[in-house]
């Protein structure tokens, strides 16, 4: 399943395939549950569930449904068929096959120990390996979804804590993962022992019922910005390789890998996490402004205007304008009432395309030289079209600012990018670049430009990079072990359900 | 899950829990299984579902829905992405839990070897003691069914061939099951060894595509109104503990478990099965119009006019009018239009119940001495109902017959029944039971009448009574694994999830 | 869009265009509708409304829907929302154009004196006439129905009282209509001059709130089979030209057009009344049995079985059964269980057509002659694939006897026929048809035989018939002045509104 | 209906309450409307609607529903049942009453003349006078819409061109009014006397389809915004009073008011216009922006950072940075993934209300002090909320700076504002509404201001103002013939149809 051309969603961005959250000792914990998914939805829009528990004795209780979480929990009798003080949430972008009911998680499963819900953020880089391994063991398949190997491997782990299983199943999987972990005990965050992808952890303090001792609510989510909706204070990263067990008696941490210096994804501060939240150290909006800052250093161009590409080049937008001393106005305007299906065009205003979204704001752009700040190239198509367009309303020079270095190599970690072929950066040069898309200069923030405006004034170490940014510089700091394999022979699908 | 009240379908008739319909070799396998599937629409309305499995190469294609067959499969796109020369379906009755999708049936799982659908009727009688066993060695369920049982056992076995792990599996269940099996090397048909619930293979010739040869089509179908739906011929019962095998080189057959003197249900003579089917080598209605002159032959009573409860009770009715010489008329009216969901009455309306099905045909009752025939009486509720109705409508005598003898125990081998407590016959002599339906007279066949209706002129050997006749006499054939225990505690439900 | 053929319902039946069903002073008005409306589904299935009147203030309430009433107001929830002691509900059979929410009755609107709503069983012949010159004059029409017509006329009128509104308006239209009608003032009900469409009065003696006095709840329906269902009893049917008012007061009569012998459908005795209604003095179930028993004195046959076409011809049949002593079987097996939508079959199974409804049950037939009894035959595609089906069961003879005469003229009265050219018996004679579909014989009832059937031992008097019978024998009772215009120059279709 | 509270859209913002577009001579008219009003979806989301016309002969097609356009016309096969080269679009948000599908616009009828489809922006204030006496005269209403006024004058004028008609009906109704109708004759624009609400034309030159001569295709739209979708060039306003009548022979123009000063709205300038349209000659971005500059000179302040409240408070925002050289940050981040429904609160989590839409970028405002840039304040509850947020968020002082003047008056002539009562500034002091939303300091733009913005270096000219400012001087240019009569006596609405 992996590298596959991303299909529906082939509109020439990465897209971020998930975003976690839990929470432990909550009153309407379903409820602050769908409020964080919420605050996540720009890292999953396709499908969404919850799965809470009720300590009460009711067990546990599932919700999930396609679409937006305002509509698949927007209804008060599906909020308060999720009773119970702890649950946990999974927003998802589906990256491969349709989007059936049976992929969208948190998957949930009964054990002979009990129930277990698992939410993932990630992308294990054997899994067709294991998931070979365990239909020859018996073991049958309900989703298309990587995630399921997690349960398998706990079902059949010989030891009889779910720590222990737990534990016993993230040694036998290699690649990267942010989890969220619901059971009768407590609940689990674990983040891989790179710290691909994020992991936070919060906490609610309140009184108790009595109003006399005060147990905190604990929450775990992707981003921190699922902290604020719910009133939560930030508490800290969940470090890499770690596993975090919350319950009554708070916040347990094992380091089952041993200690390892991070990999976290670079990718997240450039495009994908929201603006507001802050994330391994850094607060998200300023890493972009300093990214855009350091771009106008490295790729300084006379114009008359710097125009962000809506939404996310705004912040890199601001901060090259500030650093060039050239004016920043919204000279693209973007649509944001995108219904769910989309106006399918005829063939004659099919090449009228990109516009749907995007409309040039003529008035500050006639006349001028015009300087587009973006955040990543990936297939090439949009850019061509965002200059066209800047072009026929009149921009008498159009220079193009990326504020990340080329996207050269795919993401197998998590990200839905195109298999490499299809990356113009990895098969053309700047200028071939720059003329494909129609620009009269394009330039790329440098990947030590990157580094630097993330707190780094050294630049990248080769040795030790902090990051993973190997969309960027090839440098996989995890195994490939699928793909490897199918560089001979193509893993096969085993389920090929289709309902 | 055994024995539980039958929760919204409790209205006081026995349910069929399932029909299953299979394909080898045709044209349209797909269409032809939903057409198959439409007949057999009687024996499960509450959701339905179809695999198929293309040969060229596209492999295995499932569609369920909740629904009539007509609904879900009512568009030619659906029926299209059902391609290939081979199909198994099911029409599901739900009698526990909430009708899900990840329940309908046909089960899909893909194993080490390949894809395999199963269809089920029937019921499994050790399904919760086998399914804490496998939940134990790490096995994950989907779906709530008992049916889900088979996957796993075949999932697991240690044998090589999908016939020899289905043996494996089928060795360790207990319980009544008509199962098809659709696997890319075949068609299997396989009937529980006492073969409570039927199963019948039809065959189609047909001119193969270059005109030369004839390989027929196979079929396998739960009653022999399927076949005469897609043009098969009728070609025999499968025989209890038989497993057929249909590939391109035709029907094997083999008999794991030897050969047995089978125990047909006899309650599908006398309700279940639709009146134009041959089952175990009596056709339905005429069994049905025997049973009215046995019936009238034990119970004759001097009156005005047969009139049959309809449909069910037409057969018998007309039988036991010319048996009588009393004149047969259709005094009661069913209204077929009852949508989806039902009218729900306010307070005020709430005892006009029974009659939104049902009304009297004023002129043929009044001033009349009427016999009622019905099927059977399960709680009574509608029996009363009915003599009330015919009674406001003027009858000045109502006599209650009833083609089956009392049902005094609930039924574990796949009919949906009541639990024993809420059957009126199991707790009420027959005199009482005329007082609480308000009938002047009751009677119902009895059991020797039923045996000889059905061409046992002997009636009832008690040795080897031929037929499952539980219900009336509470000698169950098969062991009853999972109640004896649940007496002490009972089987916990493994899997809660509510999505 | 008289005349027109019927589109999807092309089924070779002709079909029922209305129910109408009103109440006055009833507790629950809406639910009773809703109930009234249930029984009178069998005359149409596609749509369905209720208009409710609340005179504690809070006025009119009205909801509609696409569907059977089971489905429609199966939520108490809708229910509830039509509150108030008066009601007025429509059950609609489409015959034109698609089916939409526009077109469902009853029809409302706000006038001057309040408002109003009008539920029409019937098709007026004048109506695009009438139609072009309200449209001359400034009137906008909502809908493509007939029945709007009224709606302006009555808008329209110079006369104060609604009465007297209502009767200006039906002075100025032709056709056939029953009609119900709601105001605040009072429910009215009104049958047209030849009281061709039926429309009965019943009652309901309650006690009042507060014990003590009396004041009977009034109920208006196109039959009696619904007075059954909501405990009514049968006072009377309207008349022919006859208004009835119904307010606190009790029931008034007018009769604008003065005295007129009525002219009721005839057909209504065939085919589409319930069994167990009674209307114009004639249960419908004894006058379709003693057509049977007539049917078989004319045209005796020696045969082995009289076997009904399911489920109109049943009554007919056990009439044709007593009369020849043969006996009668239920030779041919309907399904009731055919969906919303249906299976669409493939190119290969299309001629499988009928099969989807009927099955033969093959053991009553096979080796035997058969008598078939059916209602009427239409186009004669049912028949000939019914003839086909029972040849193929293995009958050696099939004899065809029809409950009607030859219908060789369409009906522009409120029922769905197609176009005379494509009426079978329009086009060929006895001979000719029994060859067409396939039958060893075919014989129809004589139009004497069947006034003698409904009670005129003298047969049909062609100076006062009596009944409408212009299908059978094209003597037409109301001028059809659309037609006839229709002959020269078809009217055009004002509103063509798709939405 | 006037002046009723807004229900459920009572969200602290005066909403637009509509789009029109309409397109004459163009291929694929039906799809290019789509289009059209995708690009004036921010005009209104709640439903949305389409009329073609096909001179080839197959006339007038609708298709309404509820929701965006993408989502009402995202499917091709509605598109191609929308043939033709003309067409009228409308997108509505509905003010009052449940959004029932009849009362999406365009409007359509069928006259004699044959037919014609009108979409409305704006208010008719004396609608419910004209509706009275139409209701007296006959005229029955499908909707509750203002707008079906027209469709009932054109249709009773005694006038027999359309256009002769139209001007009738016009001189008729008094109020805001920008019309696109629809006949086969030809393409009509109008704006009412003041030319309150925008109305613009634009030209597509395109070959003809020959090759030889060129036709252009004509466009009328609310905002420029829709031509650029489309590919037209802008051509001019439609100017106050006048009526453009397009066909084949080009734009014809009639001006039955004669000549007279316009009072276009000022209010799209500041929030409803999209920003790179151009309307009344200035582009709406650079509008804002200068009211931005022109703000920042009336109230400066001495702060850390200049914050907009996204999305509408950006260009000020930038204008104010600009002016005062304080920097400008995105210290609010919007969350655009609001579904159609919402996650409805528990009580424990209502009061995180505004959170679901805006959350604090911390980072930006932590220890700072900060201006927010807002366009408007109506009720005051959503700038408390903010300015909790934001001060919650850490900042040290929060100023707030509004880009209009206080919001004193009700708007009648289009806009959904609430009552008086409910007018924060209609009822307070400012330094009273600083204390109220607990703003450190809150200043407005005054009214000569903004007339400077706009280019008006004078300011507020209060004999010819040139725009209408009623909202904030309560200079009301059209008379409000219903209020009046509705502070006596309270309009009955004539229709409360609710299906």
């Amino acid at each position: 399943m992996l590298g596959e051309p991303s299909g529906p969603h082939d509109d020439d961005k990465p897209h971020e395939e998930c975003g976690v959250f839990g929470i432990w000792n909550a009153h309407d914990a379903g409820a602050m549950t769908a409020l964080g998914l919420h605050a996540l939805q720009h890292r999953g829009q396709e499908a969404t569930g919850i799965v809470s528990f009720d300590k009460q004795g009711s067990g546990f209780h599932t919700h999930k449904g396609l679409g937006l979480v305002g509509d698949v929990f927007g209804d008060a009798r599906i909020i308060g068929a999720l009773p119970g003080h702890a649950a946990v949430g999974h927003n998802r972008y589906a990256t491969t096959g349709a989007t059936v009911i049976r992929n969208v998680q948190p998957l949930y499963a009964e054990f002979e120990f009990g129930g277990l819900a698992v939410g993932h953020n990630g992308n294990l880089t054997n899994a067709a390996n294991l998931r070979r391994a365990l239909v020859r063991r018996g073991c049958i398949f309900q989703s298309t979804t990587d995630s399921e190997v997690f349960i398998h491997l706990i079902a059949i782990s010989l030891y009889s804590s779910v720590t222990d299983r737990l534990t016993d199943a993230l040694k036998q999987v290699i690649g990267a993962y942010s989890l969220v972990v619901l059971t009768q005990e407590g609940l689990i965050g674990v983040r891989d022992p790179l710290g691909v992808r994020p992991l936070i952890l919060g906490r609610i303090d309140q009184p108790s019922e009595n109003g006399l001792e005060t147990k905190p609510s604990w929450v775990l989510a992707s981003e921190s910005c699922a902290l604020d909706i719910v009133g939560a204070e930030f508490e800290r990263d969940i470090e890499p390789g770690e596993i975090v067990i919350i319950n009554d008696d708070g916040v347990r941490s094992i380091r089952p890998f041993g200690n390892q210096a991070g990999r976290f994804c670079v990718f997240e501060y450039i495009y994908f996490a929201r603006p507001d939240s802050v994330l391994d150290g850094h607060g998200v909006y300023e890493a972009r402004k300093r990214i855009g800052v350091e771009l106008a250093r490295e790729s300084a161009i006379e114009a008359d205007v710097i125009v962000p590409v809506p939404d996310s080049g705004v912040p890199s937008a601001i901060g090259f304008a500030v650093a060039s001393g050239i004016p920043f106005e919204l000279g693209i305007i973007r649509n944001h009432y995108v219904g769910r299906t989309f106006i399918e065009p005829t063939d004659q205003i099919r090449n009228l395309g990109v516009k749907l979204k995007h409309s040039a704001n003529k008035a500050m752009i006639e006349g001028k030289r015009v300087v587009l700040v973006d955040d990543s190239i990936v297939r090439g198509t949009t850019s061509r079209k965002i200059v066209e367009m800047v072009r026929a309303a009149g921009a008498t020079e159009v220079h193009m600012r990326i504020s990340s270095p080329p996207t050269t190599h795919s993401c197998f970690y998590g990200i839905d990018t195109p298999e490499r072929g299809k990356l113009l950066a990895a098969n053309h040069s700047v200028e071939e670049m720059a003329r494909l898309i129609g620009a009269d200069s394009l330039a790329f923030i440098s990947i030590d430009g990157l580094y630097r405006a993330l707190g780094r004034p050294e630049g990248r170490d080769p040795e030790t990079p902090h990051y993973c940014d190997a969309c960027f510089t090839g440098d996989y700091p995890i195994s490939l072990a699928d793909i490897d394999e199918n560089s001979r022979a193509r893993a096969p699908v085993l389920v090929s359900e289709a309902s």
